[in-house]
């Protein structure tokens, strides 16, 4: 629970509040690099943290992301022409480099333009394209980027994609570190539990929603709804560690990352697996991009798993055009209630679109002032203490957690089955080695 | 004509309005049973008086009426899963039970569980189902339902639907109890009347709209186009009696039935017709649910007479599967200007959407400090008074008229022709017995 | 570049606003006279200045514009019935001439309603119909018409339409008034262009954009993009003359009339090309109506110059039959990147589209306290200070410029090509005679 102050904190990230500061220290996902598919394409509309931008890819191939209204007389550069290492403005022909210098005033005499140009210039955001995707950087001197063990994949052994989610960022974050909604949200559900469902209060017989080689785990999802929460601090932000019985008196644990402010690592993946990161970047304050990373360390991402998750699968949604899910808040997700009855938990298909709709039925800006928090919540409240604190740096001056220390990012997330006697130290070390986290304190 | 102020308070029906304490004082019609065919089927989201809930019908066949909110994280339990006696969030399987109780948190020890439950129950409506519609009450210590005598019929003496207005629920009702724009909103005209178009100020030669057995009042409707209106007070509300010239010196009435706070039984019946009732509930201040009841004490309503009600006629509008007319606000009720000059006074289809028309077009909350107030309006000022007084009473502590005299809603509406000797006494003994209204008032 | 105080009052017309009286004093236009096509038709909705109205055309052919509200009780007059000189509210069958005088009250005795009647009026614009158009004047006592060239002509001699723009009024116009953006907007460019693209900062080769008998003057166009600019004031605004180099030593001149409050007669014709003038009316704050006008002195307008205005061409756009273009902001104009690259430079179709998109991207309403003004903005700078000036006028209770003055307003624009001996007093004298402007000031 928050309060009203502090709720209104952590969802606000415009230019002119304390966490839109925060996330300015920070380097963001701005678009995809195939939003931008080849040099002088057409320039795309942006929004990032409540303010418009337009994204353009120069001749050279390089990409700039520029404040959209031209200096003259505010017309819109979307419109612009990008030509010759530049976009130059529809209205006069004022233009301007990927670095937001003003290039070229060609309605005024050459003097007078060249006297001009130096104050004519507009805000552009530092650029660095990598993995895919088009970072940006709000301030002057950008540190590097963050070492995610995504980035330094060939892009054989990556795939990323984008989607739209219709609430503010944070509720969207809270959802991706909550393990525990998976023995719910993302369950399935047997037909033959209609038989009981006389029987009071009684719970249904959850099944695993999914088949696969590792069905135990699913199992043990359903049977254990009320995990054990640890949480470890490292230098880029928490490890999220949640315990279920599994078997033969052995322990399944599901390990979270989360990293300042926006990013988290999700588990269900076991060494073997894919593994799977997502970026939460707020359009606004009612709305954010999800960016979905999937990448596996030792081998390429083959086609049909490409397919797969085009189509909608794990952090992937089934998307249209616009990279807007086909199932969302307009539509109610399209649930079907026969499917809620016999097949799974929600009736909505696609784990994806499962925590879209919940996350979005919390309301456009989730009211954090009445909550009723559990043990299991324990990771939720532990993320809103880290990037309120990390705010709270910002607004006394000083540099906030992770943000300028690349290799702290450099962690994986992923699931261990441990026996009785090892100790939670002893299965970090064993499923993460040095991938833990930089400077990790155990309790 | 009311003051701003007065106008305010007649509108607003949120939780924290003086009205909307008023309607809470009050059963109010909160959705058709249909709307909830099955046990276990398929949770409808509501919005009442401005506010919003889930509603479900249970294992057993019970509704409840709940507010959407989990207290656990806030997730909309209209996504929820309608199981065993109770509605369970999706997030992470909270159970809430129709009275509102908690009934299960899964993810919490059954420690914790034990020790929550009993303070995390959410706000339920009191609900009774009858007569086709779900009836609930906001309120603590519910009254008995009044005593409505479509209430008492058995389902094949009954018609009962709603559609969807686009303004104030209070214009509405106004439109309701006016039986004056019968003689305009409500007339053909003949074809004929063209030929006089040019004779100035000149009235159209109006023609009765319906051909029925009951021919000659249509003719009267249009001949006296400034009826003379008495109202007569009684426990639950208004009897609002409209007299007219008829042919030998006899007095066509029309009277209609203003009940406490929303409802209204419509004239244009005689003892053999088919009896007509309304009920408006606030949405919110900017559109309201109407409410629709056709019974006959005496017989069965037909299958013509329900295929008919169903393509509007009537009270009844033609809806679409949301009970929204087909004729509505953004497609100004599909209004044909060849057909309001040729055949019918407003060129839109239906008594029902002329009325939705006229209503809307007052605005989306009627401005009410600027009026011209005529007699032919006295029912209305009198409707007016009447609320305001009940809300002026549950201003101050005092239990409003009607709300808990189920016995005085036990009334008739109806028309009647009247020999030149009998006063309005005997006119409304005669039509209306013991159903004129408890403890009426004769001036 | 304006304080934000002064771009308030640029923008802002409604009825409580300085510029709101200062439009109401002078004549609008307010629909075309084929929207009301016959005596009787059907009313129309207006809204004009942030105002709401309905128009009628009244049995003797006589066009109304009153306020939409009848004063009984507030039903709007739009759905009225238009008869016998007069629309008749649907609701209680009140009448009001079109004048606004209320005619009939046929719900009251007699007696009532001729007491009443004189009270219940309604507000009526004055309202004079000519040249296809039906202008409006909000005031009591209205000046003649102003003498427009095109009001003078035949029917056969001239084509009137509008187009809904849909942004502030005043950046259309200052859009309109710009003729320095000729060279840039209104461009097209080579398919060669292409192979230049890496040259840094270098311009397009850009080319003219039309064919045509005058085709040297699209070049004059391309090769000068700085005209140099003086404005000359005259009774009824402003002349504003833009010189561009020529061939052999000459200056092709470009002249635009800008006359009070709201209208443009363009430049970019020789006296044997037809002629264009524009008037934009605020519909509200945020978006205008354009009405546009086209006649030749000496001749008809052909059936293929019809045809093709009517398809968008020069100031007429490609409309629905709203009024409304097909190209506008919800569909990007439907901007196509390939024509942008190859053909023309904002790769919108039609000169008309591309205004308007360029007017339209500098926001809802422009933000003039942050802008870069040069010399070729002098029209620009000149046309907000003789519009705010008037504005001071009728704030100080002083007639405005030119609200009296009918001849003032008969003037002309278009082209002229100067030898080098010739003072702007010769060339406009030369090209426009007695046209120039009453009591045009030289510097």
């Amino acid at each position: 629970m928050l309060s009203a102050a502090d709720n209104k904190k952590l969802t606000r990230t415009g230019p002119d509040t304390p966490m839109g500061r925060t996330f300015r220290k920070y380097w963001m996902p701005a678009l995809l690099s195939r939003e931008l598919p080849h040099p002088d394409c057409p320039p795309v509309r942006l929004k990032l943290l409540g303010e418009e931008f337009v994204a353009f890819r120069d001749t050279l191939g390089k990409v700039g992301i520029v404040e959209p209204r031209c200096p003259h007389r505010g017309a819109n550069l979307f419109f612009g022409r990008n030509e010759a290492c530049g976009l130059r403005c529809i209205y006069h022909g004022w233009k301007f480099d990927r670095q937001g210098n003003c290039v070229d005033i060609p309605n005024a005499t050459p003097e007078v333009a060249s006297r001009l140009m130096p104050r004519a210039s507009i805000q552009a955001l530092t650029v660095e394209e990598r993995g895919d995707v088009v970072w940006a950087f709000f301030g002057e001197s950008a540190p590097p980027l963050p070492d995610f063990e995504y980035l330094g994949m060939p892009s054989e052994q990556r795939f990323v994609s984008k989607k739209f989610q219709q609430c503010n960022w944070a509720q969207a974050v809270e959802g991706g570190l909550d393990t525990s909604h998976f023995s719910y949200l993302h369950a399935g559900v047997y037909d033959g539990e209609k038989a009981s469902l006389l029987d009071g209060g009684k719970r249904p017989t959850l099944r695993a929603a999914n088949e696969s080689p590792n069905h135990s785990r699913f199992r043990w999802l359903i049977e254990d709804g009320a995990p054990r929460f640890t949480v470890l601090e490292h230098d880029a932000g928490l490890l999220l560690c949640a315990a279920r019985s599994a078997d033969d008196d052995q322990t399944y644990w599901r390990m979270t990352q989360y990293l300042v402010p926006n990013h988290s690592l999700t588990p269900g993946n076991f060494p073997e697996d894919t593994s799977l990161m997502n970026t939460w970047v707020p359009y606004d304050d009612e709305s954010c991009w999800i960016f979905c990373y999937a990448w596996h360390p030792d081998r390429e991402i083959s086609d049909d798993e490409r397919t797969r998750y085009r189509e909608g699968r794990g952090l992937f949604a089934e998307v249209d055009d616009d990279f807007v899910p086909v199932r969302r808040r307009e539509n109610d997700y399209l649930i079907d209630r026969d499917m809620q009855r016999g097949t799974n938990y929600t009736g909505i298909a696609n784990i994806s679109e499962q925590d879209q709709a919940v996350a979005d039925s919390q309301g456009t800006i989730a009211d954090r002032t009445q909550e009723t928090l559990l043990q299991t919540d324990l990771g939720i409240t532990r993320f809103r203490a880290t990037i309120l604190n990390a705010c709270q740096s910002v607004e006394e001056g000083v540099q906030p957690k992770g943000a300028s220390d690349t290799s702290a990012f450099r962690v994986r997330s992923g699931d261990y089955v441990s026996e009785p006697h090892q100790s939670l130290v002893e299965v970090v070390h064993a499923r993460f080695g040095e991938f833990a986290g930089k400077n990790i304190v155990f309790p």
